[in-house]
């Protein structure tokens, strides 16, 4: 078994399913089968009292090798049992998906605290109870997929992902799915019994495989280390965090959900601050805040910017949202301008926005787009394009932002070749005109 | 032809295509193959100055019989004599979708003001030029498409947008699809030479298709007379409007994108507030409002709100959402949580949210949803459902929604089934928690 928990967690060899069903719709049937199902060529070894074969393997009683990581789905009441299994077998980490522990309160809480004794007694790590589990990319788009999940996104990337919530995992695989991001590995924390956020985000700061480190969290029980360890990561690569129960309400609301104590927001606004991580305001803008922290953007990038696009109206609104959030928008200088003109159509509006317009021939996307970052005057470039979906757009952006290195955000719609070139190149891109904008703000003056 | 202009161009029996090309890719060539490919009935002329077929349709060189709208895809140059072809042959409407004109400067100018005069002097009504045309359902899922569009939607309902610009256009329809939005109508405005969007808002009024009316406009040039129509309007259905040129930049944008003065944004918020009209700060703020005005929530919501679900921590999300929005979250009383107690299991979280919990049996949804409903502490309902597909749920909270009137919104991830029941009896969806809360906070206290 592994020597260091977290890659028993994030890159186990063998894998055991406590609770595997035969019978589909159950979690543990679910569970089993997504274990198996994403290319994973480690051992996988299913537990259940009754034996048998499920899904094509032998399934054991009880664990007679180690193996490196234990999924347990089984009844509450139950779980003690099985956690002991795994111990007595010499497991290195156990994930209990289970809930009705520490969350439900009453027997809940002795039968958590029972759990935490046999792991701690066996010196096994323990994530959850009462969560979604583990998803990780081993290599060549191998992953583990040790979730309750229903569909998990298997792109490879930059970001690993940590969430008290198993919901609010489902809204960030929906979103990483509609926005192309790229997963190193997620884990879903529940009830955080032993292992806490603050123990698995000491772990990434040496993790070569997480770029961008992405939390929702409801409570942080041990915050004074965790804005020591937060400071230390956030050195290193972007953290960005979503606190849920912010409010009296939503604080109730996660004590009763996750039995996290909240705490009051602004001191942990103000912890937050301390340690460099970027906190978002709401999910939306936490997905904006890893869209870009996940891209090729810069960390620090200059106020001033060009709005270079062909669509009038959506660019509008971006000059709109760039005064909103204090960024300048100069017009091009006389020099951009004698570029410009020859290449564009008379009608074109060369102020700032620059609207070559959907007129304007294709081959001279490049040269114009280049004129703009080549001007002293711009820090950065948001690009707009509402269905042109013209090859030379995103060949035009992406060699223009290459030659200057200048950041460059964009805003796309149903334009899939501009989009797979823009993207691929690095080049962060958002779901409105307006949050391209403020998606570059969040970084501006850094 | 059509009496009214405006039935002309909503309902045509009758309609030209100038500019129709046989050449794929060409705009004249989209226009004419979207006119005749959505199931419009009526009589389609192309009309050519080389005459032959153009998708199995005669085309003519110049027009020997009026029809009611005449749609104009022809160099700026050219326009003049087709909007001329058009008025001598007696066409009610000419929609000019052809660019180079007012929002060009130079010539464009004095070519915009030539294709007035002639549609002055013949009494036909002018639309555009530089849009992207008109869209409208007929009847049982019949549209005129006559747009630039590489797609738009086509499921009926009664939102009636108008946009300045054509890009924006774009925009609407994609989230149209996402959000299930249903359209009467759609006219794309341009430069507004004739026609403003003032003179089609006060065609609206009692027009039945429309249902609400959605606008994105970048500067209006009659605002004594908008306040007052709109005024008009808004009393009898909600008029959703979203401004662009709000800051400097922006307006600046707007001058050389469609010719239109942006004016000082103070006092077009004024106005607007004037006239009744629901001004949105950004394009998701938008389309969010518009997706409330669209369903069955009523104009006027108590703010206390019961947040139901099974998923935690998005639930978390929308009680810190309702705080910030200042809409208040009380606990269930007594009797409620007497009923609730027996349907759900012990670890329930019967605060608010009101989490039935993931385990809690599909048969209790609808008891266990009423009780919540039934209670006189809440106003309204917040229902949030992430990736848990069961129909009990949709039925549940529909069922509970209808017994007892209360207004509703939702949040609902990868729950197609649940979604579909949803929808259908008329209840918004919203695309993250806290926009269902805003989305229910923007009405209420009216």
């Amino acid at each position: 078994v592994s020597s260091r928990w977290i890659d028993a967690l994030f890159a186990p060899a063998s894998v055991a399913v406590y609770g595997a069903s035969r019978q589909e719709g159950k979690l543990g049937h679910t569970l089993l089968r997504n274990t198996v199902s994403k290319g994973f060529t480690g051992t996988v070894v299913p537990v259940n009292p009754a034996g048998g074969e499920i899904l094509g393997r032998p399934a054991v009683t009880s664990l007679a090798a180690p193996v490196d990581l234990a999924l347990i789905s089984v009844p509450a009441r139950r779980a003690p049992d099985a956690v002991a299994d795994a111990a007595r077998a010499g497991c290195r980490v156990a994930i209990v998906l289970s809930s009705g522990f520490g969350e439900a309160g009453g027997d809940g809480r002795a039968l958590q605290d029972e759990l935490l004794r046999i792991a701690r007694d066996a010196g096994m790590r323990l994530i959850g109870p009462n969560c979604m589990g583990v998803l990780a990319h081993l290599c060549d788009g191998a992953w583990l997929d040790g979730t309750y999940f229903w569909a998990v996104p298997t792109q490879p990337g930059p970001v690993t992902f940590m969430s008290q919530s198993g919901a609010f995992g489902g809204m960030f695989f929906s979103e990483a799915r509609k926005r192309g991001l790229g997963l190193a590995r997620f884990v879903s924390l529940g009830n955080a019994a032993d292992v806490t956020g603050t123990d698995v985000l000491a772990e990434l700061a040496d993790d070569e495989a997480t770029g961008v480190v992405a939390m929702f969290v409801e409570g942080i029980a041990d915050g004074r280390r965790f804005v020591e360890v937060a400071r230390r990561v956030a050195a290193r690569k972007p953290v960005v965090v979503l606190k849920g129960g912010k409010g009296q309400a939503g604080a109730r609301a996660a004590a009763s959900h996750t039995g996290s104590l909240a705490g009051r927001h602004a001191a942990t606004q103000a912890a937050f601050a301390r340690a460099g991580v970027i906190e978002a305001r709401d999910s939306d803008a936490f997905f904006d805040a890893v869209t870009a922290a996940a891209s090729d953007l810069p960390a620090s990038r200059g106020p001033r910017i060009a709005v270079l696009t062909i669509s009038g109206g959506p660019s509008v609104l971006a000059a709109d949202a760039a005064e909103r959030t204090g960024l300048a928008l100069p017009a091009p200088r006389e020099a951009t301008l004698a570029r410009l003109r020859p290449l564009v159509p008379d009608f074109a509006a060369l102020g700032n926005p620059v609207d070559l317009t959907p007129q304007c021939p294709p081959d001279a996307y490049e040269p114009a787009m280049r004129a703009v970052y080549d001007d002293p005057g711009y820090d950065g470039v948001v690009a707009i394009n509402c269905g042109l979906d013209v090859a030379e757009f995103g060949a035009g952006v992406t060699a223009a932002r290459a030659a200057t290195g200048k950041p460059t955000v964009a805003y796309l719609l149903d334009v899939p070749t501009v989009e797979e070139t823009v993207r691929r190149a690095g080049i962060p891109v958002f779901t409105s005109p307006e949050r391209a904008v403020q998606g570059y703000a969040l970084g501006a003056g850094r």
